[in-house]
């Protein structure tokens, strides 16, 4: 197959896809409000639903409510290549994340159809249930039943703010299916592919359409307290205090340091701070605040957590004030099978696409079928790097690049 | 007068007014909720004011709810030695700011009766209306439309949160008295002490009962916008981010030295601190913050602006992000008039107990009677420098000793 004979998706029919799907839960700003197992959540995957089925494809739904949809193969002994991501969305989301992932993968088989080409391996498109977490936690949880991170029964009984389980929520919308979460028809997956917008700045910044995405970020993250000692800014000298505001200064300044150290995957974010008594003329005698840090090995993730006790104690002890550090939050890096990092690259390559290596700094799908499968991400640019937010865009010839690199990722696969 | 012979209060009787007065709006906690004008207020100046009538002092009001007892002289030309202070409290107070120098004042009143003492000029205690402003700002109210800061008119004008005035606090509480504001009769004050606790750390921390106070320092108040632009916390490697609190905490660092490049007296304190979106996982986009500078001189407050403007600029442009400062708050610096702060040397010295000059990193009411009269003030320790706070505290011993010492103080230029 040379670059001439290369088959190519329809870019249109994609991106209107993308705009009828972005229709449902559609927000005044151009965004979508389409959260997990609510009413938007059933009109978006009956509206995906049937345009598989319309494309010949055979939907089955597992007991947390992911949904499959295979394309048949010529060889019934080999193992399906899947592709997907998840039609949920953040309150004040946009209509590209994870809805980028679904209909790529639903273009490529409609795209086969057009084309009459049959694959060996059969072809599998997934809508992964509640990957956003925005109204049940935990976050990814379709994948992560999928995967065996947790149990479908756990999940199920995990409720929202209103008391409503998920289980419940499945049920109202139809989406409880018999299959037990983790089995496949004719064995697992021999690849997973998920294309997805970046969610942040490094492609646009580069100028390049595609991101071959290596493996994602590791994350650890922690609540610190910091303990002063309230008092008047007045009265007060400088030398007298155990101001926690100050301390709490030099501490987001250290994880700051302690990222850069770990340059380029090294990632040190203070995104929380809550000051008592967030007086103007009271020194602070008391910080909570976040860290969240990111890392593509646990190694590096282990360094980040030793630099930042060490740091944390030494400011403590010069400031007069104490600390604790909580560790909250734990996933591990996740480095993508080789063999599917190099199936995309070499996607991008073949059709003329410049492309560079990139890791997810969020969690993805992705990252958890990468448990049980082979796995690779297709990254695209989006504006300004921004997302889970209702101004998140990107350009037609952009989605139309990365579909073609899963098209032609899946079938160098799937034969 | 030798020290043998000098005169002496009783700190007995003192410390029991005091307890008398802060069980009018006592707190479970052992503090005091009695704030400006309201009905707690109100008990709290007619007691005082009957102990006042009791000790034969002849009381007036002026417009704005100021009380003097004034203790007759025998040269009828002379002008009052005055001091005094203010009972209205901070909504979770103590038992100590303001009215240890009110109680201290009619002490000194009651120990001359005891003594059968007529001095030459006549003596004052003064209450000054809603020195802290908790319910009606601007704070110093009575003692500033004394001294002319601002209008009567003005200050009665000004409403709390539920709309009710100044004004007509004052006619419901029956302190809307018939005196001009600053007419003092037989002419402003010869004198004006004000006998305080410290509010802060360092007398404590000297181990020294007596701080003679110099002056108090200047203030400068800014707000602090920080805009950046928000972004996943993950996603966006260090170089590509524009966060708004990496920012924020260094211009935090630059306030904390600045405020150590004008040591003794320069104070620099970063107390309120407002993140968006403050979410643990997003690099935020916007910081709101202030800054609270303070030093004895204009000089020394006008360095340390120019040295935050230059030093935010600077921080700003590193972080790729945006900031905004606006002055908020001035109070000029006060140099207290040498032959009060003199004469409270003097007299501390007379009567052997251990002093240090301090400065007043807060605002009192002398401050702005510092403007009419030659002016000085009296600190004594309060525990762990803790003020504004139901777990006020100070020593009887302390307390007694500042009262003697207003007394020799009062003397010394009354005759």
């Amino acid at each position: 197959m040379d670059t001439l004979h290369t088959p190519r998706i329809n870019g249109a029919r994609l991106w209107q896809s993308l705009m009828d799907l972005g229709a449902l839960g559609a927000t005044p700003k151009g965004g979508v409000c389409r959260i997990a197992l609510t009413e938007e959540d059933k009109l978006g995957r009956d509206l995906v639903v049937r345009w598989c089925r319309e494309a010949g494809l055979d939907v089955r739904v597992d007991e947390i409510g992911n949904v499959f949809a295979r394309r048949a193969g010529s060889d019934p002994t080999a193992r399906a290549v899947a592709t997907g991501s998840h039609i949920d969305t953040q309150p004040s989301g946009g209509k590209f994340d994870g809805n980028f992932g679904v209909l790529a993968g639903l273009e490529v088989m409609r795209t086969l159809n057009d084309l009459g080409v049959v694959t060996r391996a059969p072809l599998e498109v997934a809508i992964w249930t509640n990957e956003e977490g925005t109204r049940f936690t935990p976050v990814m949880m379709g994948s992560g039943v999928f995967a065996g991170v947790f149990e479908a029964g756990f999940a199920c009984e995990q409720a929202d703010r209103a008391g409503v389980t998920v289980g419940a929520a499945l049920d109202a919308i139809g989406y409880r299916g018999a299959q037990p979460a983790g089995e496949v028809p004719g064995g697992m997956f021999a690849a997973y592919f998920e294309a997805h917008i970046e969610q942040g700045p490094v492609l646009e910044a580069a100028g390049l359409p595609i991101g071959v995405v290596s493996g994602a970020l590791g994350q650890q993250w922690y609540d610190v307290v910091v303990t002063g000692q309230d008092a008047h800014a007045g009265p007060t000298p400088l030398a007298l205090r155990h101001d926690a505001m100050l301390a709490t200064a030099r501490m987001i300044e250290a994880v700051n340091r302690i990222a850069r150290d770990e340059a380029p995957h090294g990632r040190g974010t203070v995104g929380y701070v809550e000051v008592t008594p967030n007086s103007r003329n009271v020194i602070p005698g008391r910080v909570d605040f976040a860290v969240d840090f990111r890392n593509l090995s646990q190694d590096g993730l282990d360094r980040m957590d030793a630099a930042m006790r060490a740091a944390f104690a030494g400011i403590a002890d010069a400031a007069a004030v104490q600390v604790e550090i909580r560790q909250v939050v734990k996933f591990e890096p996740c480095v993508f099978a080789a063999e599917c990092v190099n199936a995309v690259r070499r996607a991008a390559d073949l059709l003329g696409l410049p492309n560079m290596e990139v890791v997810s700094g969020a969690g993805h799908d992705a990252v958890y079928v990468a448990q049980r499968a082979p796995t690779g991400m297709i990254f695209v640019p989006c504006k300004d790097g921004i997302s889970h937010n209702e101004l998140e865009d990107a350009l037609p010839e952009h989605i139309e690049a990365g579909a073609n690199v899963l098209l032609q990722a899946m079938l160098s696969v799937a034969g």
